[in-house]
């Protein structure tokens, strides 16, 4: 079987550090162990200059909605092409925090770039390229806002008004409905019901990818 | 009259500040004399910031051809909607070292990017926003390259091939015979032609427009 590239996505504050334990932990029950992880936008040197502008913006200068876009889309060409695909290629499972379905969200729910637009712009430059799998942890906004309010500082994307956040998630929604490999989580329940939830999903999808359960304890270390 | 957004384009070495030199007199003649000057990628806190990136490269990573012509468009559409839609509805003339065309060249041409994908690109992030004159220095690379070497140290693209170059004066040569808003200037005559020639083309093309020349002299200090 081919590593596979599974992706965590949903608002701020919806447990996606949470969650891809989880999914280590479970893809590990599987004899899964050679894993890494990105996150986005980020994950190469480019990258993670191109998120500290994204992320805080000019003091001086206003960032258009269209230079975010492109600047996201270059941080993602960048990851996949020099990180993602070469880890798949070489045996390797990734597990993305975020990836192309938060433009669509953030983007074009949030920010109200034309949906269309940002589709084409996602074939323009990741071609077919998808993730094999996507867990959307779907959460009211407000929660979620006050979790990672609660965590520190924010940054320019997440001083946004709830406004935004509730156009993001409708977006997120209407995405996961569309499309078959991206799973919704119902991420306001109860953790010990996220966890099995994502647990459960992940070993459903995993036994559908004909990949047979491995008799590994999940309290044991492995390495 | 509105005011207009010139742009100067060509290869390395081809003259281009000259031109621009020229350019600001022949205005100077018709009166107008309120202008800036732009350069791409640039002209922002952010399109700089973007250029250092495009121009610097990474030590340690590929910078892939998508993620670089994803940076030139954001960082393009910072300038055009903070700086030269604004200084146009001002009333100010712009003067702009490179603009959309040096993409459609550099990145169509010499890094064989699809011609499509940038046109698109570009209907995508700048509308039906165009230049309304362009002035293309065409000249041998062979010719530019020795000039911008002998200016001193070369950036990461200068140090391309000569082949990439002639790819680029190629797809420049192609898209200046297909658009009328974009005048061919043989930089490889002596400068007193390629100043005569830029001359010319100006003032035809500011008659076309409706405007007459003034008695200004043209060693006149007139500010």
């Amino acid at each position: 079987m081919n590593s596979k590239f599974i992706v965590i996505e949903g608002l701020e504050g919806a447990g996606k550090t949470t969650a891809r334990e989880i999914v280590v932990e479970t893809l590990r029950t599987y004899g899964i162990q050679d894993v890494i992880f990105t996150r986005e936008p980020g994950g190469t040197p480019l990258a993670e200059k191109l998120r500290e502008l994204i992320k805080q913006g000019m003091a001086d200068e206003k960032v258009t909605d269209k230079a975010e876009v492109l600047m996201l889309y270059a941080a993602r060409v960048q990851l996949v092409d020099n990180v993602i695909k070469p880890a798949l290629a070489n045996g390797q499972w990734v597990i993305g925090d975020r990836h192309d379905l938060s433009s669509q969200a953030y983007q074009g729910g949030g920010r109200g770039i034309d949906p269309q637009l940002l589709l084409s712009l996602r074939d323009t430059v990741l071609g077919d390229f998808r993730p094999d799998l996507t867990l959307y942890l779907d959460l009211p906004p407000a929660i979620g806002l006050q979790r990672a309010r609660a965590r520190g500082e924010l940054d320019r994307i997440e001083q946004e008004s709830l406004a935004f956040f509730e156009r993001t998630r409708a977006r997120y929604q209407a995405l996961a409905t569309q499309e078959p490999d991206i799973v919704t989580i119902d991420a306001s329940q109860p953790l010990e019901n996220v966890s099995a939830a994502i647990q459960a999903t992940l070993r459903e999808w995993l036994q559908q990818q004909g990949l047979p359960q491995q008799p590994v304890a999940l309290s044991q270390d492995c390495d």
